[in-house]
């Protein structure tokens, strides 16, 4: 077990550690510590909510959220001699949920359980919002390397165990084109729900040790952490798990990288937006330098190797969908509108076994799914398949003569 | 080896076959033979672009290809007992190129080799036909269940042999909806280059034995095969291979299956849209009947299980990419935007190893790179992510702090 | 499709063949093809009993098999410029049974089916042979690239296809060497039934195209082809699948490379001695020379890489054994004796779900079982472990609170 | 975190603790705490030699260890309700090294680093023993799930973290058939070095809380821990890791169940005896009964699956041993032979890169080899098969044309 370069007390708010994080994304908030190529160390991590979902039977706290608060990031962690243009190696060695005495009332996101939410329309959305507008939750049980959820019966998951966000902070440039680009996207429609974008926004920014007017400024300017970007961010790729090696492009001197959004477990797409198992935990780090590796790899985002560790699935249920949309409308070559009518076969699918559509939802965010872009040159009509891990299910989940047994399956975590 | 129930002279034109089969999708085109639920047969097929390019140094026949010919299928075959509603048990039993005593000029796709193409962007374009306008191709020299190629030097895939094409005919009402649909979207800017959507088409349409008025009614009718629909057809899904079952949708009475455009090999998205390794060959299929079972499974697309036999590359260098386009527009939530720029990446990437562009694309499309939806709810950017197996390399295409070896490694095919 | 250098008709014995092969191992076994490194190339050959296995429900055929004739093996193939001393690299492209127009009673292994065998403890035996003393024959029939039999009911196997046999020649100094060491062995207990071994035997020896007093010389001292040696020859590994590449050591001037003894599948062990699944078939092969390599790598048998195409399987119920027997004495890390009991256990499990021993015996045969030597250090007992494919089977083969449920499965084909 | 039911202070011998385990098998030792069926519930524990393995570069520790204390079991846990006959169910929920602050001079095996040992000749001995007479060590420092050592350069390998030894309390009955064929065994040779088993040791025996006669007779009728026998024990089995499920027999009213010896990583066959990478640290485990299961099942040996967080290994370098000694003398189907040369094989293969013998030993010790008993009935040759994964090494360690590149990679720890 290395040293840990950032600590964080899970029974408080990010804001009151001693040495607090940050969500927001800006060059000059102050590295909180640094380490060097070669190094290898433990930084811990808040759940990227800050801790407002608890272990209950209600959605109320994802439906009330305050999304202002995310993600909760552990860092900056400068890395010394690193410059513009080289690569960040940054070695997965070892990630786990927040430790416990024993799992209780207070406990944390991460301290024995985690959660899946789908997020109301109007505060959130995510991929299938105009389909299950409502709130929903699913509390998951830690069982070592595997979870379980008594809003899931019948389903129990292998640990894909990766950081859901991580990445350098970006340069004052980049920085700029990233709002520039995402507030031209909201102009085109201010006023939408779900917003097409979110801009900077001081409300309630953390942004380490600044104060003052240096506070006031980066808040004004920093990025909010919900996208990915060039420089990685909010990726959510499950693949980024134990073993992986990630290469992340450098912006400012010292590179300034942050990490959190723990992820127990996701599939591809991380469909409810809070849809992976989200928790608190610890992430160990092994860290090291390409010099001028972005131009020497014409790597303009980050190039990772995945891990060794991921868990094996091999048998699957596998779904279609093309870019006709749910009223029938065709779109051109529409990935997202393919892979969404997939999401919705699944569920469908899932449904004739008795889960109701939002726990079909809820496990197809949070359970090992494979999203593939299958074919996406056959004029009009993209391709996606979703591939539904078959040895999660307790119950033999594949088609066959006799067709599907439903049983009632009860119902997630709804809101009143 | 179990009898072949449709029969391909590989040295003939599909329209010169004993029996032909098609290249339209509809409902009233006669079955050519009838099966049994349980029965085990073989079906050849030729090439999807019914023997237009050859086994050559030039991109002069991918270039001036008639579109209009694709996809030669073979079909329809009737099931009996199968009726609208059901699902179409099949089971790709084991697929392979076409015979050959010997390889030599006369030879067609799938008797020793197969082709990967780039359209140019004035015939057919592709999925980076804006960065790679000009027509290109490679030939792959098969060894065994291997394949390399002259003009990708320093590449060696295994094969994840599979049929691009397949699935039951379409209702009169079904075929009308695609054809609608797709119009509708054509309606929107007719004249653009590549078009939109392909709408039916008299001019080269192959019908089987269908003539008189009945053909002519039929060809103005037909759907082109390029997209994939509701029922299947032109899926490209590279892991539809040998040992997968898949549940097709069926809509008229009898099923009337038809498939073709096998593949040698591909990798996720097909992206060149002649991106697979093309060939003609045959496919030993085993077919059932889920009575019912459209409504049973709620499946109004395929539903499949994957096959035991993919090969397996298990170390990747993997690439991102996010919905901000190459002029740095953001899009909202566009998969394809995503993966587009993650391919774009990894292009760049090989190229440092001495590739040209044009060649990289031509290996992203054939061989089996995987790609994954990752991320699809972190407004306003999706995110895909694209996984190159490093095996098929006989050099070190891993990144590394003393960067990449360039090394010159020729061209692909070209036109004049 | 490569050129064929070693044909065989399969409606004939190797006997009666154009060119014949041969079934003893000797240095002046004339060469009948000679191929050039870099070549490629296909070899047919015929079953490894040369035809002595009917498709029928009755095992007398494996009862009074005449082993002498065994192997018969396709070669031997020069390869020019090998000498002692060198690797000879081996790719084995592709691997398929032999073909046939259509199944019919005349048809041979590997013609749409293949078969394994328990044989008789008083002609051959096998591992288990004390406990499965009566021959017994289980009929396979192929489906494209899986094989289910009707002896077998509930189980399907997908194929990993391997050749059980092949090899270079030995020198004379080898030959005599394995004679030597092989007598001294019979030479313990010379009348034990099943014998320790297998002397040079003139009776139904075949030599190629050897004829006269050289034939008779070479006849007196060929090595029986039953044992795996220093040069691979028997190995029965499958793992040697397609894509597998295997660098076999050279001892005589252009190498005399052999092959035989096609399977279909086999698990680790080949248990019954005609464990795996048996047939007739091709293989397509690819040559190279490492000069010198057997120094350079310290190679005294044959160093391998195995291919990407094996089927997957990844959920197992495993067995464990110790060495002690099953009379309770105590044997000392004896791992032939921890596996026998690793494979009673499994079949006594197997037996639970309504198998008959010798059901359960040929599906560890041909299934592919893993079979490990797990630890071989804590004195006085080794242990090896089984690993039992659980979706091989069409019901559920795995241990729950509600016990097996045992059904009546038949029995294998046995003799009179 | 489950509850913890049996702590270790890592800087104590296991003597020392508040609740000692125990280091012989015997049915009469007291259990130290109950849980029950679908209980989950963490165990503590020391490495298996009680901590007298140093973090240093000398191996006069391995040389000089007393035996006899091995190995430190932590238990026994009664399970209520476990009667005779039953199967316990043991799911293996997540397994990880000891915790400690930061690595230091007094650290523990566990605590950040592990060991691999060859023992001495004449004290403990190994596979290889008669090759590798002289003790020798390496130190595996730990970086999260993978693990390096400077003893052993050039080499990195992923865990694949599972319990050596575990299982249920003997009968009375049981425990005496062990005895006797044990001794039965060892009055053949009673002076042999190594020996050929361990008789029951009162010396050093550590029984938990027995004290005065009780603990004499005990300590004189228990079994050493070194083998695996019916009840599993120490069966060294890699593959028993995160996510396996085991079913061990229950011999005694509340079954009694034990745990010790983990192992970071292992290869197939624990080659040195002290092969695998040892340390301390914890295992968290959930129960459950098959009331009767031993009946129902025919199990006599322990039943398991394998989990799914295996780390994947899919390239390698693979040898052959047969079943003929160093000497050319002629064994008859025996597999321990056949490995051994296959080890053997392997090791004269990774001389040739400039590891030295031992060093090479110790690799085949530690890595996730695989080893395979491939053919078990060609007379008179047992054929296995080793399988050396080529991703541990941090250069080409295939074979290939310009032949292997030896480069001084220094030596393990030896002894004075």
């Amino acid at each position: 077990m290395p040293r840990t370069v950032f600590h964080v007390d899970q029974a408080k708010s990010m804001r009151d550690q001693a040495t607090p994080g940050h969500n927001r994304w800006h060059p000059d908030i102050p590295a909180v510590a640094e380490v060097r190529p070669g190094d290898e160390f433990r930084v811990e991590c808040k759940d990227w909510t800050d801790g407002q979902v608890h272990d209950d039977d209600s959605a109320n706290d994802v439906r009330d959220m305050v999304l202002d608060h995310n993600h909760m990031l552990s860092g900056p962690i400068a890395v010394a001699g690193a410059e513009p243009g080289d690569l960040l190696v940054v070695d997965y060695l070892d990630i786990g949920p927040a430790n416990t005495v024993d799992r209780g009332k207070g406990e944390q996101a991460g301290q024995g359980w985690g959660y899946t939410g789908i997020f109301a329309r109007d505060n959130g959305g995510g991929f299938l919002t105009d389909h299950y507008p409502e709130a929903g939750k699913a509390i998951w049980d830690f069982h070592g390397r595997f979870a379980t959820s008594r809003h899931l019966p019948g389903v129990r998951i292998a640990s894909n165990i990766h950081p859901g966000l991580a990445g350098c902070a970006p340069s004052a440039e980049l920085l700029a084109a990233w709002n520039r680009r995402e507030q031209a996207l909201i102009d085109t429609d201010p006023h939408r729900v779900p917003p097409l974008a979110l801009p900077p926004l001081e409300t309630n920014s953390l942004l380490g040790s600044l104060t003052g007017a240096e506070r006031e400024r980066v808040a004004r300017e920093g990025a909010r952490t919900v996208p990915p970007r060039e420089h990685g961010g909010n990726v959510d790729i499950k693949n980024l798990g134990i073993g992986s090696r990630v290469y992340y492009p450098v912006y400012v001197p010292g590179a300034k990288f942050s990490i959190g959004d723990l992820h127990f477990a996701q599939g591809d797409g991380e469909i409810s937006f809070c849809g992976a198992v989200e928790m608190g935990g610890h992430v160990d780090i092994g860290v090291d330098l390409v010099k001028g590796g972005m131009r020497a790899y014409n790597a303009t985002t980050p190039i990772f190797r995945p891990g060794r560790q991921e868990p094996r699935y091999d048998e699957f249920v596998s779904f279609v969908g093309i870019s006709v949309d749910e009223s029938g409308d065709q779109h051109y070559m529409n990935a997202t509108v393919a892979y969404r009518r997939a999401c919705l076969q699944a569920i469908a699918y899932l449904e004739q076994f008795g889960y109701t559509g939002r726990q079909a939802y809820l496990i197809l965010c949070a359970a090992p799914i494979e999203g593939r872009v299958s074919g996406i040159v056959d004029i009009p009509n993209a391709c996606c398949s979703l591939y539904l891990p078959t040895e999660i299910f307790d119950f033999d989940v594949r088609p066959g003569a006799d067709g599907p047994v439903a049983v009632d399956r009860g119902e997630c975590a709804l809101a009143d």
